[in-house]
């Protein structure tokens, strides 16, 4: 510690990158705000942190309040703190991602608050330095998704094929060639085929697939091939 | 953000886990604390945030003012914010690491304060929630050093085999076979072998190496084989 007896006053936020898939595109969950500054403009889920909470805690709660969601896969991204980030006064914020599956929360999430799902490709101009969290949120979750199956996340328990191919090219801003893409996939033994199709896409239908839970949790560090007993270590 | 006209005010620090090698054991810089409260116990670097500057700026500025470096590698690894973790005040800890090459600061550091290089096996309870900043960095640094050769920035230009081993053993504490690491190290195409030896450890002695650090670069995201380009995402 310094030498200073204590240290300057500063708020401090929280502000949620909430990342949705409803099946088809991947989303982004921003809402409109109702006060000045910037008012009318679209900002990210945020609030203060209390003086008797975590801040993992105080992620937890603004997302519960503004969302209704409970028990969803949120993880600390980075603390911003730039002097003059919030014009009103110095506010540092801790930023979290969020991963949600649309299909599952839809009713829920529009309720209480105008808040609207926007294509991560293209959103409005965001608040503060809102823009630059979500772009480290989507650089974060493209370097874990690259490693760890975890994109499941966004998924129903029954999902096809071109669904995920779907997500994952609007994660990665590329396209897949569709027979290298399941083969290496399914590569990956993550997946349990299903008897049924969905067919609302084609005539032909798409067979569902399901995760298999044991095997995302076994393979979650299989990456780690240089390293004995990986998952020791994290 | 919430309705709230303000956020509460707390104290805002950065907290610095410095990590280095010294050509045998893996170490970390503490410094005693010379001031109330624990006065006397062992801390990591710290200090606080001022009002203009950003945290990064103000985590650069604390590692330099207390050990006369700068350039080196630091990174931000999480805010902590548990109500009661400092107990004097309410104060929110921004913590990160930093990866330092002992043999070249070695002289500065130790001078004007009261710090101390102790092997991460083995070191002094810390105040506050320090140790689990520390376990937390450990562990980030192990994620990261199995996917990117990061643990270079701890090492002088020239480096020998058994040097490597001993650095990669006490980070992940556990031995490798020093035919299998030697090979598996080689196979990355990322060291450049001397012709000049270290004879100081034995008679016969050990080749001194180099980082290929064009390679370094090239490689640094080579273990994304799924997705094209990865480079470009991060």
């Amino acid at each position: 510690m310094d030498q200073y007896p204590s240290g300057h006053p500063y708020t401090v936020a929280v502000d949620c990158i909430i990342f949705g898939f409803d099946g088809e595109r991947l989303k982004l969950l921003l809402i409109k705000r109702g006060f000045e500054p910037e008012k009318g403009k679209w900002s990210l889920m945020g609030g203060f942190v209390k003086p008797k909470e975590s801040l993992d805690h105080a992620a937890k709660r603004v997302l519960h309040r503004l969302t209704g969601l409970e028990g969803v896969y949120l993880e600390q991204l980075k603390a911003f703190g730039m002097p003059k980030r919030d014009p009103r006064e110095r506010t540092i914020s801790v930023s979290y991602f969020a991963l949600i599956g649309i299909h599952k929360y839809h009713k829920q999430v529009s309720s209480s608050y105008d808040s609207e799902w926007f294509p991560v490709t293209d959103f409005p101009k965001l608040i503060f330095d809102h823009q630059k969290m979500v772009n480290l949120a989507r650089s974060r979750l493209r370097y874990k998704a690259s490693l760890h199956p975890i994109l499941f996340e966004l998924l129903p328990e029954k999902f096809t094929m071109p669904q995920l191919q779907m997500l994952y090219e609007d994660f990665y801003l590329t396209t897949f060639d569709k027979r290298n893409f399941s083969r290496k996939i399914l590569s990956t033994n993550l997946l349990i085929k299903q008897k049924d199709k969905d067919k609302s896409s084609s005539k032909r239908g798409a067979f569902y697939y399901k995760l298999n839970k044991e095997k995302y949790k076994e393979n979650f560090h299989a990456f780690l091939k240089f390293i004995p007993n990986p998952e020791h270590l994290i």
